[in-house]
């Protein structure tokens, strides 16, 4: 099922539309529609929209690749991508994959997604499992990147590695960050803290396992939960078990006191005008947190780009979801992650 | 070296001192000392300070019972207290181990508070491994209780399932919670989310890994890292690796924004006046994030209450530690965690 001939250039790439999952998403099909319309209309991207016509509606202009069937937020995963052979999920992924998009889009069920996108893309070669790459806040400055976010709760330090490989690879891509630097997530600073699993992946990325491993980025030790924000490194090393926790602490916390602030501002008529005051400066800030203006996870290590939105997604959230997609694809994010994480040998 | 002869009883342990450790800290002994006077004069607690008589200095009429060594903050944990027979640490814990002392106390090294606790008090029957409890906070609530919060980077679902267990006894006995619920840690709300020692435990708190099982608190299923502030469960449970990453994840995602709102807040005059009307209403919020007013965490399932304190910790810090390791040490603290261990053919 995976990848028919060569994967296609980056000027073959910047050709092919982006294939978004219509109806994929909480707020689908409206939102992603006219999230999917204005990354064409006003950043010239080519897109095309995959979807039930009489379900997806208004079309805005937009191609539409039509299918029967759609893969539900709370369905099971293997089974809807198994099941849905004609489905707007299962579609999108194929498209990448016979080379008539360079990259695809859901705002969907996340476990669908990374299915649909294994099977019919394909893992590239020497893959041990694909990741999911999420962006961190660091104000002012580029994003860092957690690895992985969620895809595997269960990891081998083969694994982690792999992970920082295809992590650093993908800042290199989206945000051209030039010698990343990892650190791996841990709950002290000393080589000897953490699991079995963090120690020996330690042991893999500083080199004190054996002296033929040599990687494309600086390996820059254990890092601590209180770290995540902002992150001294580029790219956060951990399984997917402790990274999913860790976000959702991170973007529950971070909501928990914007609401509490937000309560505050509106206390009486001398705090909402103090309020007035400060919003304009505060909420730059909020801006850079909000998930909807970072383009979404990356899935890493499938052989083709797959931007795994959020499922409350909106237009804004789409644009750049379609944007970060296509940058990646014309980039060749795809052929970098397959690049670092090939075995010394065949190099 | 454990127990000698029977725990005191509630009567007993309200007459004792608690044993406040004066070396351990960044901010020892100064702060120490007058945290523990401060609780000694204004709450009526007895408290008795260890440490050598030179270093400690002016113990400011509180009782000293002196010693020869220091453990150091970053000395190795178990080593420090296996040489150091003599170090202020030490002592406490055998304060209390004697019965001479209803608690302790101390912002020293973490790993070293917890080695001489578990080797000089011992564990209570049946207890796998003892846990660390972390309060956290709910806004006009009592706190939520992350348990383990970083004593064992492995654990078996036996562990966290006695985890749960102290917990339930630690808010029960601290908070006065009646039928306290206990969430789990995961990735997901369905049993079927993560890693297999997730899973199992899932599967005995929740009753159907066998009829048999019988909780003093109500499972309330998996939790995700969102639900950590504010939790709706009274308990949370995860392994001491996860839980240690979350919780630092927690705390430097709060630091990071109200360091940012701050900085926001000095922008201007304009702002500096906005933020002067606001900061009477936010400043009783941030309090109720900060460390030093939760009293520290507790170590769960030693034959003996024992407080470990922020090695930041100041006066107030101490002031609120001392207070919760008396009224959990008065409360039977240990009692009821030593109850909720014990397997059902004993009771």
């Amino acid at each position: 099922l995976s990848r028919r001939g060569e994967r296609p250039g980056a000027e073959a790439l910047a050709a092919l539309p982006v294939a978004v999952d219509a109806m994929g998403g909480d707020k689908a099909p409206g939102e992603i529609v006219e999230g999917a319309r204005r990354a064409a209309a006003d950043d010239g991207i080519p897109v095309v929209l995959v979807g039930p016509p009489d379900q997806v509606g208004d079309t805005c202009g937009l191609d539409l690749v039509p299918c029967t069937e759609v893969i539900a937020m709370d369905e099971d995963p293997a089974g809807g991508v198994r099941r849905k052979k004609d489905s707007s999920l299962v579609r999108v992924a194929e498209l990448v994959r016979d080379g008539k998009a360079s990259a695809m889009v859901s705002a969907g069920n996340t476990g669908a997604t990374m299915a649909a996108a294994l099977l019919r893309m394909g893992r590239l070669p020497g893959v041990i499992r694909p990741c999911i790459a999420t962006p961190l806040p660091r104000l002012g400055r580029t994003p860092a990147v957690l690895v992985d976010a969620g895809a595997n709760a269960e990891c081998t330090p083969a694994m982690l590695v792999q992970f920082a490989q295809m992590g650093a690879a993908y800042v290199a891509a989206r945000f051209g960050t030039v010698s990343p630097t990892v650190g791996l997530l841990s709950i002290g600073e000393e080589s000897t803290k953490g699991t079995p699993l963090v120690k020996e992946t330690h042991a893999l990325l500083s080199g004190s396992a054996g002296p033929d491993t040599k990687f494309e980025f600086e390996f820059v030790g254990n890092l601590e939960g209180r770290d995540l924000l902002p992150s001294p490194a580029d790219v956060i090393v951990t399984d997917g078990f402790t990274g999913n926790v860790a976000l959702k602490a991170l973007e529950g916390s971070l909501r928990f006191l914007f609401d509490a602030m937000l309560e505050v501002f509106g206390t009486n008529d001398e705090t909402k005008a103090a309020a007035d005051v400060l919003l304009p400066y505060l909420l730059p800030m909020a801006a850079e947190f909000e998930p909807e203006n970072t383009g979404g996870a990356m899935l890493l290590g499938t052989d083709g780009v797959c931007v795994i939105s959020h499922g409350s997604s909106n237009a804004v959230s789409m644009v750049n979801a379609v944007r970060v997609a296509y940058e990646c694809a014309t980039r060749g994010l795809v052929d970098h992650v397959a690049a670092a994480v090939r075995p010394p040998q065949e190099g």
